[in-house]
Parts: structure tokens; C-alpha cells; sequence
């Protein structure tokens, strides 16, 4: 079955659409409730923040624009340390999208949701003229461990940088499914929950924190950088890097700085602290390929220290990256 | 300047859009800090709601999508007895649309924020091929009133059942706009903070609200009775509707009770509050001419009480609606 103007309408086609798609994948008391917003308990701090997922195509080797839609936003929340809570799940959908489609996506939510440990608890539907396209909006709610202060400008020079696995992996395996290219890569989409809370929970100090998504850890290291008043020198050798992603990086020429992960976080972690984080992150379900990449110093931008002895700035990702990578 | 899918990468466009746009707008020390989340204070009970916005024309008689944005989520979480606090707000732009055309958007929801006393605290931009339209998502997050205990299946017979104004404003101008009717009608678009607070501070005994969208009234109070197990009757010379929306209704043959709005309210009051709710309402900004329009009663359904001497079963919005009317 198709989905037509008249499921976005408000009347019982949306009804229909929303009971058999949205309600029967994410059934609990909260969303039963069928009010105009959910009534939960909350904390004295929260998080909250918001992404919209415009991916195409919506399945790729390793995951689909539903686990995207929620690891996005629950990374999102640890990344302040907050521990994910709520989710609200929010569909614009063109004419022509397919009933099917649409409930396994759901279905991908639902599961990523549990993983994580979050709760859908409200949800909305929108039908637009267009040719089937699906886009996601999720909104995370969490809540913040007492005391942990995360930002970009906490960074301070000796601090460790930490990513929690191999760069690139889904940018290269979006960019292979839409060039149609045959390889291994999969997306890393993933829910990073608990590498972060036995970071927490070992009260670890960590400065700032980040999960490296569009425009990649050039970006987001520059970003740092500019808060902090500090310049990020890594280590070319150390970083991890999937050996086949580094093969199809050089062949296509793109640099794995600029590529967007979903399920990678860069910490920036104080010296003392470093060595520790780093067993906490390996022993984590995603967190095998962790590597100490480099070190924050006095000054500005970000420099690689390559593997042939040589120093390269990394700017910011400039102009066109690829579109709709999330 | 029109955007191109360069503005939606993650990289340098992006962010001048992000900048040039929406912070300019929006300015505030939490947005000024461009982490991955908002760390914001919270309360014991919270509601959280979502809502997609699809609107065209994108400006109409009365308001435009961005003050539609904020209104539609700021009341769905006063429908729950909550003070609206927080609000996210999502882009998905379509590639030629007008950077002037944006900023007009985002000013707009900026002062509609102000006006409802929300905080805008995180934002998120995606751009994807298309003819220059505009999708917004916000979700709102409000601190609930201390008992507050809101909702559907707490309506009982003998209740009073109030409109906070006249019915089928936003529909009818929405429609006239793409019809190219020429009239003096607008749309209702309003946040309806300060009716529901001052019901809240008096202690008004609420037992169900709903703000009138999508479906119309008919269909709200079909959710009621469903949800209630209670009769909606209903007197119709009481309802309160625009002399012009009614003509307009009367030329088109549109149904009143399955019009959408974007700034009317139905209370389901106990009733030794009735005539005091009216009151406040009535003092309101938006309330003036709210009216009692029937009573809850043992029964199912909901029943109107024509002019004529008739009665008349008023089902739910079934099949076509308007579509993007919100």
C-alpha cells in the first residue's frame, strides 16, 4: 500500500496510518495515551536536542534512516553527559512512500530506541506532495550526571584526544551504496551509551566531547579549537582507520578527517584520566578500536603530524560535503 | 540568495546559513554555545510534544509557518497543564529556496517565542533537493503545573464544555489563500499561554483540554468520548464562529466541526468552574470570544443540537481533510 495526501490529513487515514505503523512499533503506556504531549517524569537538569534525517539511501549496509534517527540524537545527549531518557519520533513523508518501508523503518526505531535505553514518547505525521522520500525528526531528552560540565571550551592543553574507533566507515558506505560500488563497508551507526556512562560512572574527568558526525573530526576538532583557545596535534599513525575504507578513501581521494561517522566520539580527556578512559571505551560494545589520536597544546587550529615526518594543518570542512549523509 | 545543497553539508556554508539565519534571530547563551545538546534546567514532571509543520503558502493572512511552529507546540504542551519553557526548531529546506524567505521565517518564530516565553535551545538545518520548500519541526519541552492531571478519560458527566473563540479561522484562510479568495479572513495562529495559566493559578478544575487542529472539533471530541466513555452534547447556536468563515463554509459546503485551527482551545471544565473558566478565558488575549458550548453526559459519541430542533451525530474527520494546513 501507498501512502496518499489523504494519510496526513488528520482524519482517520492518519489514524489508521499512525496505529498501525508508529503505535503498534513503539506500544507503551506513554504514547497510548494519545494526548497532545507526553507527561514523564523529568530531573533538575535536562538535555535536550534536536536532528532531522534526510539520508538517502534510507538502508545501507549497517543500519537505516530509523537506527540513524535515534543513535543521532541519543549520542547527541551523552555527548553533555546526559544519560538518553526520551525520544520523540516525527515523520515527514512524500506521497508514494511505501506502507511497508515505512513500518520496517519503525520497526529499526523501536529496536535502536530499546538498545539505547530511551522511550518514545511522542511522535507526529506529515504527508507532502514529492515522490516517496522519508525524513525523521527525533528529539532527545536526557539527563545530566550531577556536576559534569562537558563543553568545547573546558579543552585544556595536555588534555588526551580519544576516538573511540575507526573514522569514515559511514560515509564510505553511503557513498558506496550510491555509486553502487560492491564492497564490505558498513555504516558504524550505533547508540553510545555505555561507553559514556562507565566513562561517567568511573567518574573519569572529560573535558569536552563530541561524536563525530558531518564535516568529521577536522571539523569538529576546529570547532574545539576555536572555544578553547587550544591547538589539537594529532598523531597520522594513530589513527584508526578501517583498512578498507582507507583503500576506497584513496581511490576516490577523500579525506577521512572530513567524513562523517555515526556511531564514533572524539573525547578530550585529562592527561591523568587518558589511559583509563582508553580501557573503559575498548571494553565497550563499540568502542574495540579505540585509539589516543594526539594532544591538546597551548595555541590555535588543528595539525596532523603525518607518518612521512611532515605537518599538515586540518581545516574545517569547506564547501561541499556530501549530502544527505544523515 | 538561494540555498543550494552546499548549505546542507556540515561544512563552512552551513554553518554561514546557521549563523546568518537562525542564530541572528534567536540569539541566547545557550544556542550561543553550539554543543551537540542543550544543558538546561528542569522540574520534577515535564511534558514534551512534537510537531512537523508543512504549511503553504509558507505566509498567509495572520500568521506565517514559523509563528505556526512555535503556536502549535507551545499549546500542545499547555494542553497538559504545562508552562511552556523550551523549544527546538529543525529545519528541512528544500534546494532554491530564498535565504530572505528564511530569515522572514525565523524572525518570526523568534518573536512568536518571545511573545509565548519559550527559549529557543537547539536547532538543527538539513537541506535536500526540491522547489524551495520549507519544512519546520519543533518540539517543545514545559514544567507541569504541581497535580495537574490533565487528560482525555478524566472527562465526566455534568462537565461544561468551552471554545476558546470562534472555530475555523486558520482553515478558512489557509484555503482562501490557495483558492485566491479575496476576504478579511485570518488565521488564528496563537500561542494561548496566558488563558491556560490563569485558569491553572485560579485552581479552574480542568479535566480535559485540546487545542482544535487538524480533524476539528469533531474530531477532538470524538477522541474525548472514545477515551472517556462519556456523550458530547452540543448546542450549535452556541458555537462561535466568524460571520464571514461562515459564509465562506456556506459557498464551499465545509463543516465547521472538522475545520483545523491554529489558536482555539476546548476545556472540559468541572462544573462548578465553568462560569469562572469562561470568565478568565474571556480576559484573555485570544479568549474574547470564547462561549459554553454544550455539556459532557452519560452516552457515547458526540451529538449536536441544531438551530432547527434537530440532532445530529458529528463523527471524526474521515478520509480528505485539507492537506499542509499545518
Amino acid at each position: 500500500m501507498k501512502i496518499t495526501m489523504a494519510h496526513g490529513s488528520g482524519g482517520r487515514s492518519t489514524s489508521r496510518l499512525i496505529d498501525e505503523v508508529f503505535r503498534s512499533a513503539n506500544a507503551n503506556p506513554i504514547l497510548d495515551m494519545m494526548e497532545d504531549s507526553a507527561v514523564v517524569d523529568g530531573a533538575a537538569k535536562i538535555a535536550v536536542t534536536t536532528d532531522s534525517f534526510v539520508v538517502t539511501p534510507l538502508f545501507f549496509k549497517g543500519g537505516d534512516i530509523g537506527r540513524l534517527a535515534v543513535c543521532g540524537t541519543v549520542n547527541d545527549l551523552l555527548m553533555r553527559g546526559a544519560v538518553p531518557k526520551y525520544i520523540t519520533s516525527a515523520y515527514i513523508i512524500e506521497e508514494g512512500a511505501d506502507f511497508e518501508t515505512l513500518s520496517k523503518i519503525a520497526q529499526s526505531m523501536a529496536e535502536t530506541a530499546k538498545e539505547a535505553g530511551v522511550t518514545v514518547i511522542a511522535g507526529d505525521t506529515k504527508v507532502v506532495e514529492g515522490n516517496g522520500g522519508i525524513y525523521i525528526n527525533t528529539t532527545g531528552v536526557g539527563f545530566v550526571y550531577d556536576g559534569a560540565d562537558i563543553r568545547s571550551a573546558n579543552c585544556k592543553a595536555g588534555d588526551a584526544i580519544i576516538v573511540s574507533g575507526t573514522l569514515g566507515d559511514h560515509h564510505a558506505a553511503i557513498l558506496s551504496e550510491r555509486m553502487g560500488i560492491e564492497n564490505n563497508i558498513k555504516s558504524d551507526c550505533a547508540p553510545l551509551c555505555d561507553m559514556v556512562r562507565n566513562m561517567m560512572d568511573a567518574g573519569v574527568e572529560i573535558h569536552a566531547m563530541r561524536d563525530v558526525t558531518r564535516g568529521g573530526l577536522g571539523t569538529v576538532l576546529n570547532e574545539f579549537s576555536k572555544a578553547s583557545g587550544c591547538r589539537f596535534e594529532l598523531d597520522e599513525d594513530s589513527i584508526p582507520i578501517n583498512p578498507e575504507v582507507a583503500g576506497f578513501n584513496k581511490i576516490l581521494g577523500l579525506n577521512v578527517m572530513h567524513m562523517g561517522n555515526e556511531g564514533k566520539l572524539v573525547g578530550i580527556i585529562a592527561p591523568r584520566d587518558a589511559e583509563r578512559a582508553l580501557k573503559i571505551i575498548r571494553n565497550s560494545r563499540y568502542g574495540t578500536a579505540a585509539e589516543i589520536i594526539g594532544t591538546v597544546t597551548d595555541g590555535e587550529g588543528v595539525v596532523m603530524n603525518t607518518h612521512v615526518g611532515g605537518r599538515r594543518a586540518i581545516i574545517e570542512l569547506y564547501g561541499e560535503g556530501l549530502p544527505r549523509i544523515c
